[in-house]
């Protein structure tokens, strides 16, 4: 139960209230009292400090759409997507920052398709300790480079809470990763920062707890949360993964999150990226990310599904068809 | 390993041969000698009858890349999919025939929209006794005189070994279901059909095995096959499957069987329908299903995931759209 | 809804009855009339006939605990299992049947060790159509001669509609394998024979829907069915199937249905048997299917996990303390 | 590829090598160097420095097989397990600390029934943010407590590298959850650390990725890696999880590591947890996690699936008796 405080409750009350009920205190503007779901009405006290009252079903609270009916509109600087923008937000770039050059090569082919937010990981989370686990802090430094040099804007991935400062203070949208979804240390930071936060839905995860992963950020102040599938865990391994755009018509059907795709780390396998990603853009997604790197073959990470440049430039012409034919813009 | 074999080579040869490899000869027009894909290379007695010889993988033989490297083309009276043609078949219709009124409406609807398949079922495969299970061969009757009064084609599926002659009769795909797609009476009885078989994939199968039933059929000679993903069973209960969009791009890249839909049993919410459809079209699929019901509140089965008629029309011009943009046409 | 029927009800009044509520009469002995689950209450012409009315939950009806509170016994000649027998029935032999001499090797290891059910495959559902299909009816013939000479029951199964009526003719107990197990062209047929039947569950199959089939035997009038676990398909491919033992936990606490496992399919490598085995009587299983070759190696179907003979003699005694420390018994 | 160095070599060379080969030193009494798996050979400079030479398969190496034959031997003070040791080390206690009193109360009871190792949780992996979160530090004090008043050893678990100093200070096995198995920031602590590490699998975690975790561990030094199966996600949702007891035979197999099983996450709700407790340790299983709490139906996190005091009582020596009937001994 979400309980919106009228303006004037002293923060004692609130407090003790919260204390009362293990209830989490959401301030500054958003000013909510939000309780567990299981409370199902507001007894006199609550009412008492009460502008308006929302049930719940289920602990998806701030996410759900009984809280917002729309969905939440993300601002970055002129960049805005989500909401009722109708704009697909193209992030594009490699699996890891490997080197200056590299990263250079890949936001300039940003530039050159007027592709605005530059994708690329600084600490891996990889499962095995023998194999590449990114440049860190280095990369971090050529990413802040690229966007001062480029005027792009930066996502990158935080791996665990170690160094989830370090990722807040470079990137412009910070990601989490989908082995790192469960990760309180990262997520209540996140929900301190005032930057947007892609989550990815961990591989094993249900749509459920993924929503309520977000609801760990909501409920710590920070309200720009974008919920990103990239493929779930099945019996069907001929892929690495299965796009799950059932569960997105879900999430959009009873979140007012935005969502985002990620049919490169679905696939696994570069042939199917291009067809993946149409069917994305088809269903009128709010951004799309897709790996790609200058030499695919010789990637640090994630050899096999990331595009070669050529490759991506020939599939984003068919992106923006499709994307207007449901009346949609890249952007 | 397929053997093509030379024009002049005789039965008895044939016969002999077949039984020393454990192989299948499809006769006819085709004639072929497909052994078990252990067999890598072909000895003297096999050269000697081989005009060609294709080693293949692994048991996805007859649907492989290998022995066609294109797409098959379906030709059903002046309709046609699946090759090089870029149409997109819709088939369009209830869950199951209910009554002459309902099918009829149904057939109305397809007539009035240009839509040339109807789909329903007559022998449902419930997973419960006490649901409706369908009207059986007086369902058949019905679609066969919508047939005549229409100009329609139908699709209607088999259940079971018991009826999967009477099917065959009726209809002019003959859909297997999920359900039955391990079934060797009904795929062999189809592999002696000589009208189109439209095979689903189990919701617990792999694309290994899915494939490997369709080679059932081929092997019977029956070159007629549509591959059909309707969703797969996973860890995810919000919605009632998972519709694997990654397999799609697998069974496109290695087989040479054209590539069905059916975003209504995957996402099992009318809801949802609407985005996966044009996410399917966007892909360049060869056919696509949609379930729908002139009233599905009260239909008798698959109540929630049927459109009603209001909703399929103002969702087929969105189709329409999104098949231009990627160069196919919906027919 | 059950209604257990009053004696004197005419059969009239029963089937004007079970067309009105779309009910099944399961007639004889047991006199039952069997509603959809959703209809939860007995109006008053439904009390005028019935005994007793049990309401369930779900469409798990006459297997669930609401219906008959215990377990179900099944008597197989002498041999007693289920119930409150406090016996785990051992079943072995080999995947298929695949020559007169291999089967009698089998037949006589069983006598050998005390064994008294011999389980062997004719029908084979493989995969591909390129694999050893089985000896089909001349493989029953052989089940049966071994039955004659060394008095051993037998177990085969079915694979779909079309030899149903042979095997049913041939064994003693009807094995219903997992992928035939939706197939309502056997799941009748067994419902009107009077023989122990075995269902597996399917690999994608739901528990709920795992008894469900059974429903449409038990409401054919067949009141022997044993459910039996034998894998599962997960996301998890080093093993072939994941036995789920929390699965077969819930089966015995909700249903009245005794358990079999399996866990040579389940574990599709020799290696693992032993200990899986051990932990299946441990539970307090009511039987225990165990694959054993006398030449795995050479097997023409599942040899990686059929155990040698020496293997299976060797852990026999193991399984024998362990059921004794449980209270169990194997027989 | 692991290479045992000969003991004169310096730590230079060694540095010079590990960085040309992006290969791993385990410094100290091992002095090993750990190059990825995909180097087959050893070429002349590693060739110098070699006493052995092991080739792995994959990137499970100091975990396999081919490096240490047997299976590692876990010794807590005068507590052994795994190795040869024919020991199955039962762990209990509740899901949470709730308070010094509850705590209290289950140390009792360990020591009543002569349980070595108290479990229980002080930072909970919750996957809402609207329940109990665990006492934190507070939690990791009062098990301190009970350590010193009972002699007890302690595991408890720890959530995100935010606090994974605190946990290994406190505890004697440090516990990683299923959602923290992938945390760089974890695992490479315990590497260093000096106390046994229990680590859980994660619920979407393959077998390969699983034992890849506690290479992070084993190759930052630390011998002492526990793997704990406590249930895989399926589609089965009736059960919580699905134990993966196929997977533990493949562990045993595979891995040179010992291993525990997790019944009661497992199964998620208490009927089931007797019956699975028996099948674990019909196994031979290294060690054995039961959740009990004084009083189930009042705890904080997972109520549904603790056992009662007297539920726990009655169980053990049926556990006991099982592990006789197969050589091991509960301890």
């Amino acid at each position: 139960m979400i309980i919106r405080l009228k303006p004037d409750v002293t923060p004692e009350v609130i407090k003790t209230l919260a204390e009362k009920y293990r209830a989490i205190w959401v301030d500054g503007k958003q000013n909510l009292l939000v309780l567990p779901s299981k409370i199902k009405s507001a007894d006199a006290a609550l009412q008492q400090v009460a502008e308006k009252v929302i049930v719940t079903d289920s602990d998806i609270q701030l996410a759900s759409r009984e809280f917002m009916p729309g969905r939440r509109e993300i601002q970055l600087g002129d960049l805005r997507f989500g909401g009722d923008s109708r704009n697909t937000l193209m992030i594009a770039g490699p699996c890891s920052v490997e080197s200056e050059e590299q990263i250079e090569q890949a936001a300039q082919l940003c530039v050159s398709l007027g592709i605005r937010v530059l994708r690329a990981g600084c600490f891996k989370p990889r499962t095995s300790p023998y194999t590449f686990q990114g440049l860190g802090i280095e990369g971090l430094r050529l990413l802040a480079q690229m966007r001062e040099k480029y005027g792009l804007r930066i996502i990158t991935e935080v791996r665990d809470s170690t160094h989830v400062r370090e990722v807040i203070e470079y990137t412009d949208i910070i990601q989490i990763g989908a082995k790192a979804m469960y990760d309180h240390g990262i997520l209540r930071q996140c929900g301190k920062a005032d930057k947007p936060v892609l989550l990815k839905r961990g591989f094993g995860t249900t749509l459920q707890e993924f929503v309520q992963a977000a609801e760990f950020i909501l409920s710590g102040g920070n309200s720009q949360v974008i919920l990103c599938e990239r493929g779930i865990r099945t019996f069907e391994t001929k892929t690495r993964f299965t796009l799950d755009l059932c569960g997105v018509e879900w999430l959009r059907q009873y979140t007012n999150l935005p969502v985002a795709l990620d049919p490169s780390h679905a696939m696994g396998y570069r042939y199917g990226v291009p067809g993946l990603a149409r069917a994305c853009v088809a269903m009128g997604v709010d951004a799309l990310l897709i790996e790609t790197h200058p030499n695919p073959d010789a990637a640090l990470s994630d050899a096999e599904q990331q595009l070669s440049f050529e490759e991506f430039q020939s599939l984003l012409p068919a992106l923006k068809r499709v994307a207007e034919s449901v009346g949609y813009r890249l952007v």
